[in-house]
């Protein structure tokens, strides 16, 4: 672990969605092209499994064939964060050891939880996290999303850090990610590598002023992302909040009205992947809203919109 | 109760913010100039008392001067919508009873909620707003939001709709609006008179292509608002977005960064108030999200920015 | 506050029910015949204005009136705790100060919380108290219930206590408050001067042994749970757990099956009150429930069941 | 489906939990001891990897095993439940259709649900349940528990029931049990089966009076349990009532302060098995609880505290 603080990565890091077949089978096909799409991207990184990649509706076994066919796939240089959440330490030790085992640079987890109460004590959360770290000799992002509904203090996510040191990473995108990114900033200070961002880039501008390093936003326009990173990280701020603007309706779109299936939806149109399928109880977008998305898209073009074609 | 259908509210409907002083006071003062300045931004109508107005945060005393201010002040011609929601359907019912002698033209009701747990079945809901209904004529603007904690399925607020026939406005405001309204519209029909949206306006483009009809905004930018709805109502679509692209960087501030902190920010600044301060828990805007805030209204320089220099 | 802690208030202080009369009214001859009732239960304090009065449905008019009834009626001896919880510290603050005027020896506060989203940090929530405690020099009784849908974690309680010195109350009375109060006791020290429990007793054993020096049932069955406290406080626990087993499925039926009607049902019965109404839309209890009830209490004999009679 | 009416399982379905080694591992000759004492506890039927038997702590192989393990081990007579919950319906599926493979006489299943934000609507769920129903042809048990946090109402549940034929039998689990239960009863008359309740028989004597024909508690006590349910059923209520009093205290403190680990620890303790390890972030029972369970159960004599002796 000595030198992973060397390397601090930063920028845009998207989630890569995991693509089906219409008959709702795994198109691995597929998936080599969004990742090759998302390489095109300009990525500073990319994260698979996640909760836009449909982990919550894969089995075991799929798992296994994602992580080593995105881990063989993206051989060379651009790192790949593996989710390993699951409320069962073991289940998350094994899935952080054969992430790591099969070349992941980073692990990504959320605390233990399951349903509405099914949840771990910050004892419990912080030994959650030090097995899985000391399984897996790499950084871990710790995702603090409402979707575990653990409320993560600050003073908390300080401790994990500062008692595990290859937590150094953060996905902050709880409500507010623009007040806690700084307040986790001052008090966890040389352990915070990578203060992040997520929720597909709708709080972006405020959480770079907040102090930010990267964003974890969709694939859908991460081409169209990092410009705006970029500019502010470079001190153009005002050019940042112009080009951020400009991108802002499809964000709010994908944000509000369409979740992970606008990535989905842009790249079946943009000849990425065959099917925009997910999986059942989510449905896909109806027409209306399809049809809204991709007229927005258009406006915009996205590398995803027409990589395909 | 026969000719309020006629009247067919629709447009822009925001919240009034309730100013206090420095020292925490009511600013009667400063609450006229707030629905005078309201008056100038050119809405269709006034909701008063919502969770924007920090309804939560006030006194049962507080509430009866602020529904006698507000009414008498906005005597003519422009509708005033008072809400009146409490757990306790006798509480409500005596709040509604008030507001209609007052001279309020349309109550906001949310169901009957407190803290997490004390909720009422779909039986007790009925009850509660048909005894609202009975203690004032006028018609009642459901509102759904997710702050209420109860999830009000669309066949329940047509029921609704359909058996207590002032029922008939319908303020939707939470996640996946844009596919609750077309349901609404489509199940309820007739009896459907107002399908609005809220939040600030996050969701109103896809809320207009949905049906709405109208929408509760806060305070901030209605006068901004304003030709998004009628340029999208004429059939303007494009121009509507357009126009709604352009003000949607300080909305998605507004929503995601500040709350009910924006309109009295920016209030303030413009001389309607004299004091942006709200009720402790609540904490003014930071310096930081103040002068971002600030810097995001002056480029679109809406009304309340200005209106009292 | 020098000599508070030397009166260390221990044992049995049960909620006392707001009795409404049939149309609805609060009614004031019931209450005060409740209170007699209630010390004639031989009980070490009332606890008045709290979730089980049904303090979420009166009127802040009703809440004066009923501060100034309980605290007059209860004169002298007995000490009364006023519940003073509020989302807004302004108003929490102005009913401390009444309380106190008034005469309440005790105030019992949950941290700040409105419907499902609006709550306070710890920074927040140690204001709140901090404001309460200025404004009226007595105890104060930290209420840590699922209904605020607030976690306290122990070092926040702990700090509390710590910062503010009237605040060494504790009524602990979420999911596993056996492991909670053990905690607490070991991390305050001195500091918790009465870590009590709630939740009608269901727990009471369990939180006897974790350490619980005090308990605030409702007021169906004290007379027959002051026995286990003080079997249980002069080291009879066997004695203690025969006697709570005996008197568990009236509990354990009060708990699940029924809720705060419980006691104004029986209490009906045993004449203390007229009517055991409660304000809509809580429902009084079916005929089924009713009857199991008091049949159940019938065998335990209560003193509310027949004290009117 | 034509005969798995006439069957009407009724009765005592207790779950089985799933023991581990001390290292963490399956214990697959301790899952065998333990089916082989709930058959000795004269269960009715047993129902597997469901909550109590931390399912959501196990990998899909580790499903697997045990699925075929335990149809294969109780291969005769008595009837087995398999959970098969999962958020995707195509697990749940594909959990139903080798359930059903290994000889699974019932299926028991949630509504989709993942962490705290992830539901399906009505429509969602009825398909879910439809596609679990057609994937195998056994009668399905839908299990309605505050850890889907999904509210289930009971005309959907009748929905579920008369459009689903399969769909008969209905672990209720919610607060308000009792009341739930005969709305269901009789909304939906011949179409409800099986209404059963759950939480360990917390609730029990008000389910069985609501119309409960059967109870899933845990294996702790199920030999204890059986006795009130058939003193029940057969009109004898008072000496049912007596015999539940009696068990009440060990019933509470496992549903309050133990969980699923009573079962485990009175187990080991018994004989059964041989560690009463669970899976962290899950955590052993503390030292004290542990031995105020053995002590409880000592008094009542569960056969599961000497089975192995």
């Amino acid at each position: 672990m000595s030198n992973h603080a060397s390397s601090k990565w930063a920028g845009v890091f998207p989630i890569a969605p995991t693509p089906f077949t219409e008959s709702g089978e795994l198109d691995l096909d597929g998936q080599r092209r969004v990742l090759d799409c998302m390489i095109d991207q300009g990525v500073d990184g990319i994260c698979v499994l996640a909760n836009f990649s449909e982990q919550f509706a894969l089995t075991d076994a799929e798992r296994d064939v994602l992580v080593d066919l995105c881990l063989s796939h993206v051989a060379d240089g651009l790192p790949v964060i593996v989710t390993c959440s699951h409320f069962s330490t073991r289940i998350a030790v094994d899935r952080a050891r054969k992430a790591h085992a099969a070349g992941a640079k980073m692990l990504m987890l959320m605390p233990p939880y399951h349903g509405m109460g099914l949840r771990a004590d910050e004892t419990g959360m912080l030994e959650h996290f030090a097995r899985v770290a000391e399984a897996a000799p790499i950084p871990i992002m710790v995702q603090d999303a409402p979707l575990s509904g653990v409320n993560l203090s600050v003073p908390f996510l300080v401790q994990l850090a500062q008692q595990i040191p290859q937590i150094s990473y953060f996905k902050i995108e709880v409500p507010g990610a623009a007040t806690k990114l700084p307040g986790l900033i001052d008090l966890g200070k040389a352990a915070i590598i990578g203060p992040f961002d997520g929720e597909e880039g709708i709080t972006l501008m405020a959480d770079l002023d907040a102090g930010a390093t990267g964003t974890m936003p969709s694939a859908l326009l991460p081409d169209l992302i990092k410009p705006v990173v970029e500019l502010h990280r470079s001190g153009n701020r005002r050019e940042a909040a112009a080009a951020y603007a400009r991108i802002l309706p499809l964000i709010n779109y994908e944000n509000r009205q369409c979740g992970l299936r606008a990535t989905k939806a842009v790249m079946r149109e943009g000849g990425v992947i065959r099917s925009d399928a997910v999986r059942h109880p989510l449905e896909r977008l109806p027409p209306v809203q399809l049809s809204t998305l991709l007229e927005m898209a258009r406006d915009l073009n996205p590398l995803a919109l027409s990589w395909g074609r």
